[in-house]
């Protein structure tokens, strides 16, 4: 029996990009001639099966769904991930979990182990590093390869498919307007670097909120953490990374973190160095976890609602599956057979705790 | 081209349960010749692809590890992933993550998922309704037909494999031996049903430290929390046990909670009801998670290694994978050829923190 070569190995083998192989494979443009040619002619040669065997495949319903996501080490994930599982199983789906470790080369691998029969449908939230070099090929081809795909919080416009979002900008405006009114003078944001759509957004809410409420908003009271940074590791880091920020502007008495463990974080630090939280500073997180509910004093969040979004994620997917089984014509636009797609906007919800007054 | 019938759809046909399906297809004894010989013709029929096709496929390799977990929104399981994720992107192999929710039939559904070619071996930790029912078969089969097994934390002996655990006996043993050194005089043990293994370890080590000592264990000091409730959407649930645990014994002065949720609840509801921790009451959790560390007062903690116990089994595994290539003798026992296989125990370690004196 031949064996069934991988795009790693094309890869390694005509010494090329993964990304270069899968864009080849897909007759991309981006491509040149000469190239594709030589990879389809390999790929052909050792037997590569290439994803569009998916459609030749289209009765084989697996009734399985795929999940692609950057970590699991993280509460928002892992209620996403147990809410569309709740779904699925009511429904009658199986799921399994693919991790791309924010790398881009990684969700190529594992949207190519997955999409070779393994699965219907992928529900995913793109790495940073994809974001950060803007190549969707992957997503494309596999949506035009019959596969569809739901995307959630990180979504882009470039890829044309179902989508569950929170409302990251409202969110964010609405925490801000919050220690507005709560009497906070300067407030600062802790956040992450701006090519995270998320985190982008919520910068935009944090500068709105200021804005609509006649404040000036100063760079010197935001904070970008390297999101580089494994965190949860380098607790230290972090920590010392805000305590310089907070003793270079005592000023600060309001504080919005654009996740969690920056904001636990954040309130550590101030206790050390001697503030009382809320009375001195006050401070809301994003993202609803344990570390919120159990943090002392227990922190006040912006609430994403992620079992919420898993669930509308896992029944776009299932509808959409099931609709193209029936053909049901909702699902597509009435001028042509081409879909159209649902964006599902998840509301925020502000959960007040002790850690603002 | 016919469509692929699953293990599910075979049993719905056949209105058997999917156990019983794939015991007949496995040739298990434990199912009448009838059974059998309806089951394997109608899988035939139908085209049913059956995992020993993994044989066949020996030189296949997809490297990738199939991890199969119980669930996913616990801090233990994701480091443990972590841990695998670390080692197997070090080594060239990518990661794919089957949840079973507790559950023996959804562990069987995506054993063979699967291994139908997807993975080259698994790394898993048994879920809660097959320790339950005691029915290990679908790891006997999966291992007979050329698929390695590593499992860590939850394992049982009726499997042959290579295996990782923590000493869940000893931890628990050091951690209310360190209790009675702090001079605690009445210890409470906060557990799960007995059918764990690890809660069963747990809970003996907690014995076998009172014996040691001279201690009387005293039944009404044991609070066996129902695990089949969903306590982190539950809490409400737990703290009132406990409070009404609490409560009836009064004399209480040390907390041992096999899990640091159970801890962490424990030291909310002790100070609700107006202790002073440590001063009146010391506890120790086990999993050292983030919630342990942000707790207030931080809560001490016997540490399971979970990120060293997913290195270490990605290690076994991976050896064991490549060493099958290579035929290399260690892996195999001098005598025959059958595979010797090896049982690392990750040391646990007490991290002092603010629960205890």
């Amino acid at each position: 029996m031949k064996r069934k070569i991988t795009l790693k190995q094309i890869a390694k083998e005509l010494d090329v990009s993964i990304s270069t192989v899968s864009k080849a494979l897909s007759n991309s443009k981006e491509i040149s001639e000469d190239t594709t040619q030589k990879i389809q002619a390999f790929a052909k040669l050792y037997n590569y099966r290439p994803n569009n065997i998916a459609l030749s495949l289209k009765n084989r319903k697996t009734k399985t769904i795929g999940i692609l996501i950057p970590e699991i080490v993280h509460h928002f994930f892992s209620t996403v991930i147990r809410g569309i599982e709740r779904v699925a199983n009511r429904r009658g789906y199986n799921v399994i979990v693919g991790l791309s470790n924010e790398s881009f080369t990684k969700e190529i691998i594992n949207m190519e182990l997955l999409a070779n029969g393994s699965i219907d449908g992928f529900i995913l939230s793109i790495s940073k590093e994809t974001l950060l070099k803007q190549d969707y090929h992957h997503f494309n081809a596999t949506i035009n390869q019959g596969i569809p795909i739901v995307m959630f919080d990180r979504v882009v416009n470039e890829v044309d498919c179902d989508k569950v979002i929170v409302d990251d900008f409202k969110g964010a405006f609405n925490a801000v307007e919050s220690l507005i009114d709560k009497n906070c003078k300067n407030i600062a944001l802790i956040t992450t670097m701006d090519y995270v759509s998320v985190g982008k957004l919520r910068t935009q809410g944090y500068l709105e909120a200021l804005e609509e409420h006649k404040m000036v908003a100063d760079s010197n009271l935001i904070l970008k953490i390297d999101d580089s940074l494994d965190v949860e590791n380098n607790l230290d880091v972090l920590e010392a990374e805000i305590a310089q920020f907070l003793k270079s502007n005592p000023n600060i008495d309001g504080i919005f973190a654009v996740n969690e463990l920056y904001a636990v974080s954040a309130m550590k630090v101030a206790k050390k160095i001697g503030l009382q939280i809320p009375d001195d500073i006050q401070v809301i997180g994003f993202t609803d976890g344990v570390l919120s509910k159990h943090a002392s004093p227990s922190l006040t969040t912006v609430s994403q609602h992620g079992q919420k979004i898993g669930e509308q994620a896992a029944n776009l997917l299932i509808d959409r599956l099931e609709a193209e089984d029936a053909e049901i014509d909702q699902y597509f636009s009435s001028s042509s057979r081409k879909p159209s797609y649902i964006k599902m906007v998840i509301e925020t919800e502000i959960i007040e705790r002790e850690s603002t007054k």
